[in-house]
């Protein structure tokens, strides 16, 4: 009973029905009629031209994305929770080659205009210093927040004016879209983001996320980058369908939706523990040391995050049996 | 009817239903059994003791192996028509950190000791000349030929003598051990190769290609700069069992010997218009232009290598009717 | 009357002489007779065998340092307010290619033990996290404090501990070493240090540093990233000089203390203005805008380094006289 | 009595005035009067406006000029036996992120319109192959030829074609100005090329070489580069200042052709022996043994170039006296 991370879920039927029927012979790379069709399937998503990449897992998609946005010499700001800083293994240095991360403070892992102002304020503009190039938001946040669309545009509106891309890094930008209700355009584009990461592993997919480039300038030199990562599988056909797969009928916001479910039946169950309200699949619960084990010993599996703080992630697959015992196992706590 | 490239042929029912039988739920990343059980099956084909890593692309595999066996500041010698120099996109400078390839010369793409020798004997040994720190050969070669076991040796031991790591870049392991018919270990650990990028995804594999370290401490690293370069699948259990579906009962071994059998019936076909011979499953043929187009009026696809030439590849699943009609219609010509 | 910076003083005249005797014809880059003298000479100073690499500034020799001490997806604690960190524009992910600074707390820009610790603690041993490899302290500190023996001491215990390199930024050496009054080796290679940028052109110099390396098989691998940094300069022994005419009699050490001794007059003056104490050659002063206004009507011009802060530096070339004025401007505020 | 290279010549008596004129408080980096005066002073010399920046080595001039002109994953065209490629250490890969170098081939080490064509011509313009993105010549070539403007007005034509940046590293640029006769601009930006690596230290200077970009934009991202890479000295009024004392009443243009003119006398004596035109200030004398071991043994240095062949290098400062010794030893071989 894996409550631990949703990143290592079954992979949904649909899914793995498209990898069989793309199992015949064609071009090679990006080349099949399956990638083919990816930027126009997506286009029509965001209701706006854009550029897609699959590659095959998020850190190649925020690396490739952070590459496109910030030169080796400039700075890319990002939450001091952010998974780019601590979670990718110094990828986005490597992809940059070099550019460093700088640390912004801010609630529940979320970015705001004044944490970021108070980073890039503080940086004199001279030759001695990293200039910051980039901002990166994670929606929903490291700690289950999701962003509004206003506040999107808010720190988008900063960025245009500092020049500075904006990158969102969505693996679960599903249960963000779920949450918020709105459309996807309006927590990306439309609200200054150049490059979102759009996640489908976490959800249902086995090995395929999206890069997505609003400005489709921008996806030439990553394609050229995707390949000098060594990410560019030669039977792509096999990653382009799983994200038409999630695409059809909106396959990818019914998951997100059913995850994000799961995760408000345990957040009523668990009231007053809550460190951070519940927008996304992810619970943070204060627990003792005991509780935690009174629930282990029920045969939950969850992550000790800091002391007396455990996480819980719901996913696409959680069984409701199963999260209904654990919001009953909670409440009796 | 493609002889393009093996790169895109379908891939075996056997892994497709292995991929199935690995959807549910398990650890996240390598952590999951079929990841774990990786070591031991190949140290038990190797007969010796390896470390194994998987990775979605033969480009990683070489250039994780690469960046173990060379420094920024190193020279890696391969062949002037080698993969990793013509056909990476500069992978191997992104992942080593800028090192330099030194091509050598040698018929049908082979590194012989000699041609190693005339590369490495021109560059003085001080700090203004980058020094040669590895040597990358590729079996079967570009041009489809399969190095015996002791040209290997002696090439691996020219490398002991100077203190260089051995690379070979095994896309088509399968078809060189196939076709010279000698065991694994004799090719590689036994002949001083440090590291094979065993290669699955042109042999009947979907995403996943086995980097192995016959020294294993060279994987510690190698799995922290895995994860940096954004390779590590989350679900890595749907490559691992890829792999171990390939290793049973010796299915890449048959595999590859189909895509041999295939290739020595068109070359029979092709007698003196082989450029190379024919020891995997490669075959360049002279052909006139005029030649060419028939060819491709009765249906069939490959590569122009040039002017003059073309490549034709079977692959595992090359439909040996069709293949019987391609000999004839080069017969034809 | 240039209170601003000690990293634009004039050079010292026997510096300036030296290059005057340097100026005939010998073996390039570090072949020369005085680059050839310059290990030995060091090892003198330092009562050990070191390898010595002249370079043209203190990044490069920071960089240098850093790039023998971490691998590129290693990590370098080092203080929040560290020169590495804020002012030398990203080069040490140049040089190391893409290590990740990791940033520690500590009053008056010093490290310690908890605030290293503080900073490991939090870092989860797996592949996901960079891992620290190194830690780097500057001595003295950005705000003018030396570190005890025995402070630097217990940070190479703690480094042994863990297996991280330490590096020590001696841009300003000579003054911590004036101040301690402690033999430069009890500062360094006794206390753990493996590699020293030991500063001049801050302290008479013209366009030579010292990178000390305590374990010369580091220097090596360093000789070799120096040139191909673009740092070896041909005419070498116009940088090798200088050191030596540093190195004669002890000038580097008589300048350091002149400099700290302008200082101390400072500080005498400025009483309960100082933020930190003054253990080298610079100031920190709470001023009011109007009180700055009222030093630089009188001449002298000095760093506002925050909102009711200003910093003043002292070189060894401080006209005592002046510094004398600028006492009594400070005491009559 | 070295002919053995000019990259350790003395300093000119004037460059050396320059620095004791210059040993004066002023701002740091390149804020002082002399650094801020570089870019009229060339901009004068060249008769267009251009952006300069003082650099301590022809490598670090070189390579941020390739910085600026190529991509991490681009490629540079140059002479098989370019500096860059061999005598460099690997810092083009390092200033470009891993760009590679494309070897063409010319007589004399000079890049031609059908050398540029043989290495651009064969590579495929799609994802897998490195594809240009600049070229480098270098003039005087290393084999001591000089480009006439029209040859690199051809070069230039074809590089705006095709898109590409066009670098000329001029370590020996005064050579080839006193060769041809004609004005810098005609050999650089009016024959299209973008920037220059201007050379002094093998001229006379000590160490300071001048990257001079054409398009003055490049600029701004060179001097952050130059910054990150640890070659930002303090002190840049001595590096600006020998610059300066080097185009005062066209110094450098005198000591090129002092430089050339004793290569002229000894290449009077070489007659048939000379393997090149000399064109500049080397020459590459056919000798056998026994005749390398007679100049040898007369007291003159210089380089064993090849089996049978020998370089020597003439100086500003080649004594003439010296120069006409050696021209009747060779004239008597």
């Amino acid at each position: 009973m894996r409550f631990f991370c949703d990143n290592a879920a079954a992979v949904h039927p649909r899914v793995l029905d498209a990898l069989g029927r793309a199992n015949t012979l064609d071009t090679a790379y990006d080349g099949d009629r399956w990638s083919q069709s990816l930027d126009a399937a997506f286009s029509a998503l965001f209701e706006t031209a854009v550029a897609v990449l699959w590659v095959p897992t998020g850190t190649a998609a925020n690396c490739l994305a952070l590459g496109a946005l910030c030169p080796p010499w400039g700075g890319v700001i990002c939450h001091r929770d952010a998974h780019i800083q601590n979670d990718e293994a110094g990828a986005p240095e490597f992809y940059t080659g070099g550019a460093k991360l700088m640390l912004a403070e801010g609630p529940g892992a979320k970015l705001t205009p004044d944490g970021i102002a108070a980073v890039a304020g503080a940086i004199v503009d001279d030759v001695h210093r990293v200039q910051p190039a980039a901002v990166s938001l994670t929606n929903a946040t490291e700690y289950g927040l999701s962003y509004r669309a206003e506040e999107v545009a808010t720190i988008g509106a900063l960025c245009k004016a500092h020049g500075w891309g904006l990158h969102m890094d969505g693996a679960r930008f599903a249960n963000a879209v779920a949450f918020t209700g709105v459309h996807p355009a309006d927590l990306t584009w439309r609200a200054g983001v150049d490059a979102l990461s759009f996640g489908f592993v976490k959800n249902g997919g086995m090995s395929a996320e999206a890069l997505v480039f609003f400005d489709p300038a921008l996806a030439a030199q990553a394609r050229r980058r995707r390949k000098r990562a060594g990410l560019l599988l030669s039977k792509g056909r096999y990653l382009a369908a799983q994200l038409l797969a999630m695409l059809e009928e909106d396959l990818w916001l019914d998951l997100g939706r059913a995850a994000n479910a799961r995760a408000t039946t345990l957040a009523a169950a668990a009231g007053q523990r809550l460190v951070h309200p519940v927008e996304a699949n992810e619970l943070f619960l204060r627990a003792t040391p005991a509780e935690s084990a009174a629930l282990r010993t029920q045969g939950f599996d969850f992550y000790d995050w800091a002391p007396g703080e455990i996480r819980l992630v719901t996913a696409w697959d959680s069984n409701e049996a199963v999260v209904a015992q654990l919001a009953d196992a909670i409440a009796r706590l």
